[in-house]
């Protein structure tokens, strides 16, 4: 070992290098002893795993010294109704913010008890958004109208790219001499980042070829990927989810100790009209703390909690009680591909049953999305309820009533 | 273990009791060896652990059953020239995607060879803002008009509640009868939701008392925490961190096998035409994927990413270059506190020099948010670079020079 | 004339019946008299009004007491290379704020001296999106997929109510149990939210008869009508026109007093970064202004400033110069209905020779939006070079140049 | 005549400088028949004023024809109980829009007939923005220190400019090398961006002369004048006017024909759910009608109406009715300059008794802006009570009961 740390040492071994002269397990040991050397760390416990990296540092990882272990804990059972995910899960949940898991277990178990969260996909398509330059505002009018004339030409070029993918639609919008082609695929159980990435660089060409504008980028900003962007709100990227349930008062004075207009007004006043007033794009109490929660334990990019928490929860009142919703508009994720693979991740989409591809394809995906939203209802609901609860228990004290 | 499973399954023990009749290590295993039974799974990579669990199970999570790992990777050196952190990096990153690293990876060597990153804080305070229920518009004025007038009591209150934080500022909005108060602290080395909640608290209920507005919420999502909001952007949450780097035209071309013009033109029709096409929050290429990968690696809230990611990548046309550079306005960011005392992020953060409380407190916090825009500015050099050197390689083809 | 003012006085007559009893203009007349004792005021300005009154107080106005005479300019020749405008234009601008006349004139001068603006229509369609309140979210997308296999009768609904619109699409949104059917006609000469309401009110009832939901408002705020939404910048509302003109070196240094760039300067670090840092949706200098005088001049609606101005303004750096353009996502505009047919107006479009309806329909509101679309980028030219000279100035006086 | 025309066809004599031979009048005259010629177009109705043009001609306009008659109505008597307005008014709105007058009229006896309206005024400032280029990202650092420790001078070299206007705040954003300086200022009754300008220009040239940093524009888009943004939200800018009125059960069925839940519902479905939906910045009706309506009758910018109409629209539920109110966070208003001398103008704000300086200064823009939110709270409750009654309505008809 102190060989290859000479070498590191003096420059004439490149740290990502390790990996051709040596084992992978052999090469994460060197380079994290580097490491060590070099940052005056012991790296005792990131050197401390399990999982089986000989795939891990061919598709997920570079440079790789170890990994950081992130607490896993289960929220549930929650019964989800919706038409890929139909019946109980405990929900896997890594995270290191307390009450976190006891937050969205106290949800599961309202949830459950009130018959379970209907939840529906309203729109499926991953995207990705090639930026060509036009020579003038003419010239990017006819790009455009090429792009719309030759949907068959691009759905050829993009489809040759995947045996998996089905291309969906082509938008193009202009600004200027800048045209941006908003490709969009069902990819099925993957994600598709990468999918819609090698299609988009095949379409690109072709659209650069016939119509003689430049592509700049394959990724024009237009998708839009990892920031939190209206047109996703507004076209969807990735799983359009909604998911509602129906709370009785009986229910809301059991187990989130308040009542139904309270909780609606804290609603109200917190998601719809604090949310206007922050110019929010997100109109929901905590909906990204379950979406990454549920993300880092299942293999999802992490990065998509930008969008993927978008989310919009609702109060309405209705006889007899509360119905109360959320809405995730752009909710990427998958089951096969990117994480989804490492062992104690696998281990967190089976117990969900959604690990790999569906059988049809796409379904394991739908399920999961599915799961999450049902996931993120149940944290709104708990969150909600005991920020109500507290106003409604600090109303009696006044009032001599506590 | 049978008979706590046996009680589990009957349901005359609650899943999260277990701690109460076993040690924590016991009571994770049987919880895991009941969700296997139920969910018909194996769990052995997510029972495979190293951290030591007892501070977690009381700090970090609830309903334990193990741990998820996520690989680990460094990238760097990296040259940061901050007014807290200053030298040279290797910047931990947790990641599953494929490339990321390698792409942060030759960002950094292309920074480091430029002299290194300027860093620079703007701004720091972390937010809560409770929001109140006023009986008509005159009152939500009163209310406002009150806590303006009382800023020494609310000071007063805030900072009776912590040892560690200093009241900055309460900041009131008005929606019709809503009252928010913005209350903003400086929280040292802890990321600090917490702490602000606490004084959030008790500021709350002495303006309830005071003015006789209702206390609907503590948290009116003015905060605005784990939602994309521009409040944040114009205000600042977290750290407001700006970095950025000179390149020469020789390091342009040698490095990212491009030119300036070509990525001037790559920055110019992506992150600012093409993310205000798409009426987008962020201005950036990726900046999410380097704060995921860094939040989770250093026991960050990966929630946070939200906020933390909305970056302004700009590119401007120098002599002889281009200055580079990332603007990340809401960087909720701790080295106390919340993830960062498990045995693996804290590893991470020790890395990097900032594990811990600094001296004087709060320089550790600001040292690792300075790290972190740094490495979000290669992120996006590098992505940009890509971007850029393909487009350039397709021009010469067409031209006959490839 | 004292005893209708007695009645007014004392309530037995109503300030709108007055048409009821008498001629318009003498109602007119009596009202202004009423309310010059109610308020002490002499509305002698107010009662000095030319135009034919009969229509007016039929179409446009109700209680009206006389008119304001807002002051109007020109600006011009501008040559405008449009599909459906073709010619050289003089602008009429209807505005109070000294300069701005001015301002668009030069900008109008320019232009025609580089050959004139390209202006191109990217899409076409006014929209109405009613929204219906569902049972639960199961029954939400139930009214989705319904409206999707259904197009045909919406269609057949929606054209019964008008002769001249042509529907073009049905889009769905769902949030939580709200579902929101974006109507989308061809209005032709219309600016067309007449001609999408009552369509949509045939149509909302048509939904609701047929899915159970119940129509909550026939305007759900997804149209978007005169709020600034991002859906409208994704999705079109009205036109979405983009103008664009090359500007060598030497039109620049002639006319603009200032170079390329620092043209390009101005623009990126006003319109692009600025913008963004502001979280705005407008990425421009005053297009506002420019529609807003067309529009008072042209009888549009003014309350369509607030998304027809919502313009990206771009200054790319080409060889010799530069390439200006502006991108008006959603400009509702009409020739025919509204304030189109007063007599001052008709003059305003008649000068623009778009008066009334166009042969084929359709042509006239074109051709008035490609003009608009090159008065908004005449206007945008003007004031980034004045702001750009200004800064030229200074550099070269600082550096003992000037 | 016809020698001036000769002259203007043979481009020996520029339109623009026919004041410069004439006097005003005439020159109006020979301007409108050389474009009544150019364009073939008679202009009668546009050369047919009364307003007194002399002083228009030096401040309101350019290359004036003549002017435009906007058709004026009342509605009110609307009873307002402001700060600074106090009374019952009728609202002067100019506009073409068919049954809007009728619409707000209705609000107004709604309003008044409940008591009146609820006005107060949270926050009052004019902003302007210059945009600096600084060196690099520490330089960007030093410039926006050096502001916040030169307040003081920073004052005073705003305050040099003006008489009456009074420097309240400097406000730093950076984005990478740009800093933008956001100057409020206390304007009195002015609107005041002549004044803020001027300032600028002055403490713009500060800066540069003490930092170094190189002042690009004057408005660096972060003021944000006459553009949809965050910033004026979250800041004001302007003034940030809050409305509401409480309303009875009783007065909601007799004035409304409707009821409380639904006429809450139809806010909470359209203004607050399908705004955010929408991702919208204004969460109302119809705000932009009533402003733009004012602002053409009262002389102010039109272009205002942009950010002036950026409304929020609460229905709260409260016992025996509903408390409704709206929000205009950045509401800017004059009493003094622009379009407010012009006769027919003038007489609109002397109806409502607030033309020209208030005494003391400030108070009359002030009580015109409560007003102005009073009217919109009118339009507001009208429209939102026909979109409810119609939905009960139908409700009733389903039931057999209609």
């Amino acid at each position: 070992m102190d060989e290859y740390i000479e070498r590191l040492k003096d420059g004439s071994l490149k740290l990502y290098a390790l990996e051709k002269e040596l084992p992978p397990a052999e090469a994460v040991r060197v380079r994290r002893a580097f490491i060590e050397g070099e940052t005056h760390t012991a790296l005792t416990g990131v050197g401390s795993f399990s999982i089986d990296i000989d795939r891990v540092v061919k598709a997920n990882i570079e440079n790789m010294i170890g990994t950081v272990q992130v607490p896993l804990g289960v929220a549930g059972p929650l019964r989800v109704k919706g038409e890929y995910a139909d019946g109980s899960y405990y929900l896997p949940l890594a995270t290191t913010e307390g009450a976190l898991v006891a937050s969205v277990n106290r949800g599961c178990s309202l949830i459950t008890r009130a018959g379970g969260a209907d939840v529906r996909i309203m729109r499926d398509g991953m995207t990705r958004a090639p930026v060509f330059a036009a020579r003038d505002v003419g010239h990017a009018h006819g790009v455009a109208a090429w792009v719309d004339e030759h949907i068959e030409d691009i759905r050829r070029a993009a489809e040759s790219t995947t045996k998996h993918g089905k291309f969906l639609d082509a938008a193009t919008y202009v600004a200027g001499t800048s045209v941006y082609v908003r490709l969009e695929f069902d990819t099925k159980d993957a994600m598709g980042m990468n999918m819609v990435t090698i299609a988009g660089q095949k379409v690109g060409e072709l659209i650069e070829r016939e119509t003689g504008a430049r592509l700049i980028a394959l990724s024009g900003n237009m998708c839009t990927d990892k920031k939190p962007a209206a047109i996703n709100l507004v076209r969807g990227r990735g799983k359009t989810v909604v998911a509602g349930v129906r709370l009785t008062d009986a229910m809301i004075a059991d187990l989130l100790k308040t009542d139904a207009d309270t909780l609606a007004e804290a609603n109200y006043r917190k998601n719809l009209v604090g949310s206007a007033r922050a110019a929010s794009l997100g109109f929901n109490a905590h909906a990204a703390n379950v979406v990454a929660a549920m993300f880092i334990a299942c293999g999802q990019d992490p990065a998509h909690v930008v969008e993927g928490s978008s989310a919009i929860t609702t109060v309405d009142r209705v006889d007899g009680g509360v119905y109360v919703s959320v809405t995730l508009p752009s909710l990427p994720v998958g089951t096969v591909g990117g994480g989804t693979g490492i062992d104690t991740q696998r281990e967190c989409l089976t117990m969900l049953g959604v690990a790999g591809g569906g059988d049809p394809p796409g379904t394991h995906a739908k399920a999961f999305a599915e799961i999450v939203a049902a996931g993120v209802l149940a944290g709104e609901l708990s969150l909600l309820g005991a920020l109500a609860a507290q106003h409604l228990a600090r109303a009696h004290q006044e009032h001599g009533r506590g």
